[in-house]
């Protein structure tokens, strides 16, 4: 019988560009969105696939996610659902508690609850970086804690992996957690360097810059990403419940060294002017020491640097907004 | 002006403990409820107190919560929250997750929007030793990770805490997140001492335990709970967030000695019949080794040890229950 994955959020930016890898494996897609952030255009040219089904509905609904699931087993055995459904707008989650209570929690929770409706057995899941909140100068390896969320999305996201892990032990057969730092690459639909180039679209005198520029954060390729969560996916493990940080092996990238390779892409020449202090808004993280030991005990590498992974992104979010 | 202290779950096993103490620090103090497990009675001796005003609410309804404070404002300053509200079922929350979505986990999030739109500083939130699942033999101290919980109650109250925790850095002053292990004492509304003197009260001649009596876990008599929370609670600090473990400093009680203890109180010479295997049922964690260390060194010791609460409390309820 065909084997069908569901991918809520697969028309956003991770699930786009795990969508073809899947179908590639000869298995049934079903993308499922609420093409708020997402869209079909994201899917590129997997989008004319046989085996590629798509369906609008908002996750958080109980009824819609109920048809989702009936119309997924008309096609074939539904065995893993990948979940990358969230909101990804986190100062909007923090101005307002709902967005992330609904978008990134109750999505979660309604998919578990179809699962069990439905007998599905696996769930990967896209966890946050955002669940350590701010530890200082702690490395972050998974065993850390206590889990001190600083944002909504991150509470919400943590609040998911806790919901996941309690299915495991009642119902699932296997959840695989993903924490992972900010990803980048195409398609964009947010974050810093999307920011960036649209900001010297407008005006390519001068590049204004939230803070002070010395903001650190680890970048993962979203190409990298989707080749660790595959390995996590395809491994035999007696453990139900599987959690990995996912990112680079080195300390990040500053914001004054992505402002210097965007302006340098984009608009040569232009001045960056920077605001004071090292956060941009309430729920950001200044700075940041992620451990990937457990998946790299895996065999995972990633191949792109945070640098490597910035400068390949800014080329490709550049070629998107036609510069 | 006067201090309005809002007690959610206030007629509840642990927070109809809390109110007489926080009424004799000349608080005024608003006991919120469904009266669900609750109940008016549980109060005792405080239930005529002037500056005690019950209100009976849903607080997963956001309207009801906004009701609350209302009338909590048009009696005083609010200046915080002690949150014991939650489903105290378990097995219950296995069955149905929206038991603890609901009950758990939307009650702490109203209350925490609740307390952003009336600018409450402070909560001091009862989270659970669930939050931990199952970690072996490992010891449970607050930085130990990662934090899988084995039961949907276990994983509302780490949403709970992380929504608290994200609160605490966009609006709140003060967080409080208090992990304690089972608590024994009256008005008892559940668990193993209440189960075990109502089967005996039905069958005298037998008591059923489900396992085989070898699942050994922490208890703390509620007195002593209510000592360490207002502790802490009373403490300065520099910290937004405070996160503890309260527990007896022993290695726990079993379920074997418990069940001795009941039968000699209540009906001697029952006899006692086990189970099979060290779980009760999905959820339950069969071992712990539960560290105190951080509170301690704020100066707190139980006056306690588990098999001390457990006979005091196999006392009380006995009295309770009529025998």
């Amino acid at each position: 019988m065909t084997s069908v994955s569901i991918v809520a959020g697969g028309a956003g930016f991770v699930g786009a560009n795990l969508v073809p890898e899947l179908l590639a494996r000869d298995r049934v897609v079903v993308v499922v969105d609420n093409y708020c952030r997402g869209a079909v255009g994201n899917l590129g040219a997997v989008q004319g696939h046989s085996n590629l089904h798509l369906v609008e509905a908002d996750l958080s609904v109980r009824d819609r996610v109920h048809e989702l699931f009936e119309t997924s087993r008309a096609l074939g055995a539904i065995d893993e659902v990948w979940h990358f459904a969230a909101n990804s707008d986190i100062p909007a989650g923090v101005l307002d508690s709902d967005v992330d209570f609904k978008d990134t929690f109750q999505t979660t929770f309604e998919l578990l609850r179809a699962m069990r409706d439905f007998k599905v057995g696996t769930m990967h899941f896209a966890s946050s970086s955002a669940v350590y909140g701010d530890m200082g100068e702690q490395r972050l390896h998974e065993a850390i804690g206590p889990l001190l969320p600083i944002s909504n999305y991150g509470a919400m996201k943590l609040a998911s992996e806790a919901q996941a892990s309690a299915a495991a032990e009642s119902f699932l057969t296997r959840v695989n957690l993903f924490r992972f730092p900010n990803v980048v690459g195409v398609p964009a639909t947010h974050g810093v360097i999307l920011d960036f180039v649209n900001k010297l679209a407008k005006d390519p005198s001068v590049l204004e810059v939230l803070g002070d520029g010395t903001q650190q954060k680890a970048y993962l390729h979203v190409s990298d990403l989707v080749q660790a969560m595959l390995l996590v996916a395809g491994r035999v493990s007696e453990k139900k419940v599987e959690l990995v940080n996912i990112g680079p092996t080195d300390s990040g990238a500053t914001v004054r060294r992505i402002a210097e390779l965007v302006v340098a892409r984009v608009a040569p020449g232009a001045r960056i002017s920077y605001g004071q202090g090292n956060r941009g808004w309430i729920g950001d993280v200044p700075k940041f020491n992620y451990s990937t030991h457990r998946i790299q005990s895996f065999g995972w590498r990633p191949t792109l640097d945070s640098e490597q992974a910035v400068a390949r992104a800014i080329d490709e979010i550049a070629a998107q907004q036609g510069f």
